[in-house]
């Protein structure tokens, strides 16, 4: 039986790790740390800091292993997705299984970028891997981009008493504004779904690298953010090789000006 | 100027504190603990705890008040959090202004259960302080209730790629099942919303003082579940005088029974 530990470490700050983080990867005998290909070689460093700076058992080892891709060619990104987290198992099983024959121990662990929970595949990977080897799964929480980016702008992340929706990039430029709703916090967007909103009774609060020594931030009426927002999120996106971003927008009931830029 | 730390401590476990808010408590000249009264009493000792099992810096201090109430003869619940908020906003700028005049520094610190953004009052109470005192505010994200019940349960937050609605007990009575979500998070409720729901197809995540000692999860249909989990916090909140519960409910396309009981 392995005791598979899915260990939250928040969003690239490595303060942002919980003393239960640390404590279960000191627990483990084994970390497993992807590595993501060229362009994102700086999330697999940062995984890697984070180890060097938390780990103070001997027996806790560390190795990487390569991520596969997604396949480009698989049209449908349900399928894509789902192809693709099969293959990360895979990956999983084989460094879990050569772990084991070495006489290693039970106790594996991965770092999770955020929370394991929050738009994240970890979960959904362990679960193939659970019906190949016994598992029992620990989920240690960690500082979600949603926390990071509202404690960053000290913006609530909901009006008093009101309801948020946590979407997608995708959802928000295939669906338009969800009816009913004020405020939305939007992941996973491939590129300014925001700016298929139009009026002036929007205002964005805007991150990149939330978190993280290059953060960038931006806030204001959506009319006049989401353009500075776009240039910015391209320039940065051609300087690192890669962009994680995240934004809150909230509708305002009577649309006009209102400066909230910080 | 007064630099104001709004720190968020997680949902109870002192191995919920970050590093970060570690640094940031070491940082403040004085740490404000409210009191909540005999029934959360244990709230207060434990972010006392971890200001006891924190604190290395010895100029910081740390002082408690009296938390006011909110005032039950105020019919609209908008009002009454309004005027509560006015209230606490009146007793920080009392105990600053105490601090300053006594000759202390300029920073300032308060630990908010889970986090400061998340159906809290912080940043509202914040909002009014900094009309009184000039302020600086920093926000130290922390662990979510929401983070810390799908790592107890180790349950996804979100199906792939779809949006989750975080909503409140009281919108969930009122307004039913949200057209066009499959999964909620319900926060801040009084008491069971979730039993208004009725059918075959809703699957429930529930968990009372999530992350604490006392930490108590049940999952399954909602059906079977419900009637379980309206007994239990029955029973848990005559035991401690309190409760803080919470739970993610998911509709499931297909009506028809599925074991998930955890």
């Amino acid at each position: 039986m392995i005791e598979l530990f899915l260990i939250g470490i928040g969003t690239g700050n490595p303060d942002h790790v919980t003393r239960q983080a640390e404590k279960a990867i000191n627990a483990c005998d084994l970390i497993l740390v992807p590595l993501k290909g060229e362009d994102k070689a700086d999330l697999a460093g940062l995984r890697l800091a984070i180890c060097r700076s938390c780990i103070t058992n001997p027996d806790t080892r560390v190795e990487t292993f390569d991520l596969p891709q997604r396949d480009p060619a698989v049209p449908d990104y349900l399928a894509r997705v789902t192809d693709w987290h099969d293959a990360i198992a895979a990956c999983w099983i084989a460094a879990i299984d050569r772990h084991r024959k070495a006489g290693g121990g039970g106790r594996v662990g991965l770092l999770v970028w955020g929370d394991p929970s929050l738009y994240d595949s970890t979960l959904r990977i362990a679960e193939r891997v659970a019906a190949h080897i016994p598992l029992r799964q620990r989920v240690i929480p960690g500082i979600t981009a949603i926390q990071a980016l509202c404690a960053a702008h000290a913006v609530p992340f909901n009006d008093l008493g009101a309801p948020v929706l946590v979407t997608t990039g995708r959802r928000l430029r295939d669906h338009g504004w969800p009816e009913g709703c004020t405020t939305l916090v939007v992941m996973l967007d491939a590129g300014g779904a925001f700016a298929t909103l139009t009026g002036a009774e929007y205002d964005i609060w805007w991150g990149a690298y939330v978190g993280m020594e290059g953060e960038i931030l931006i806030a204001g009426p959506l009319a006049t953010a989401g353009p500075e927002i776009l240039a910015r999120r391209q320039q940065a996106r051609a300087a690192h090789g890669w962009i994680m971003d995240i934004y809150l927008l909230r509708r305002r009931a009577v649309p006009g000006p209102q400066a909230r830029v910080s």
